[in-house]
């Protein structure tokens, strides 16, 4: 039996997403945005309100996007429920350092290992900022040795909306077909 | 030690949807769409390139997307890799059912426990299909006790493009803040 649930953002899994920006002054400031995604194969599309952060974008058409993993989870959550307006140490507390991309002016947060570093095309509908991912900054302890991202070294979170709970991914469970055979 | 990747769509984790869409002859279809996210409360975005599924959606101006999971990820896979346009049993291969959506012109795929019923808002850059979530329709057997979608229930999957591999959501590993306390 199938049930109605109404109109909910009800997409899994979704990532959680720690966006860096800098202020006019060249201060990084971190938020955690729930909602976008990969839009293309060099964009990404994210949702956000009237935030520090929207009014450091505009300033400097740019912003990167850290992946939430479980080593970094505390920090990833706070820097999601205090405002660098009310709260000038903000990073400081997070126990987030920066260094500035070299691809775009926003800050990569040197303590998450993966990074996308990207530059505004537009804004959509006044929230949905479009953006070219212009570099993917990781870190070396997270790479196979096949040099590519190994979600055996890397876990990234997703966050249950309807329980405020996090969840890590698990293990493999498949291979996907590939030029008409399936890779095992 | 930080390595630059170069500009890829490298957001983790991101969902597996597959996208149902009604022909003009009111036949289903389906495919596997690995780019897109929740842009709002009550919106989505999937970006395709031409499908039969986007000649479907042109006509329709709406569509569904199901979430893939570990109980049907070779159908799920199967539908991203076989065109309607040269298997016209697609559906049936796959071993798809479908039931018209009681809220937009687009086909419920009976055997995926949840699926978003969506209509198109509009086509942003000719391949970023926006669209408001009419309805999420789920099957009671992914419920927890509360009424709410449960992870300890429903096992999603995850796409990893650099290996083709497909991985499950594991373990809840915390708990967000809430109205400033800690939910445990």
């Amino acid at each position: 039996m199938r049930k109605d649930l109404g109109a909910k953002p009800y997409l899994f899994p979704q990532p959680v997403m720690i966006i860096g920006t800098y202020d006019e002054e060249g201060n990084a400031n971190a938020m955690n945005a729930a909602w976008g995604g990969i839009v293309g194969n060099k964009e990404i599309m994210v949702d956000l309100s009237n935030h520090k952060t929207t009014d450091n974008i505009q300033k400097t058409k740019a912003f990167t996007v850290s992946v939430a993993d479980v080593a970094h989870l505390t920090a990833c959550d706070y820097v999601g429920i205090v405002s660098a307006n009310k709260e000038p140490d903000k990073m400081k507390k997070a126990g987030f350092t920066t260094t500035k991309s070299k691809y775009v002016n926003a800050p990569v947060i040197n303590e998450l290992p993966l990074t996308l570093e990207c530059e505004l095309i537009k804004v959509i509908d006044d929230s949905k900022y479009l953006a070219e991912i212009k570099n993917v900054s990781v870190d070396e302890a997270i790479l196979g040795s096949d040099g590519e991202v190994s979600l055996e070294k890397f876990a990234p979170i997703t966050f249950d909306t309807a329980h405020y709970g996090y969840y890590r991914l698990g293990e493999r469970v498949g291979t996907a077909f590939k030029d008409g055979e399936q890779l095992k």
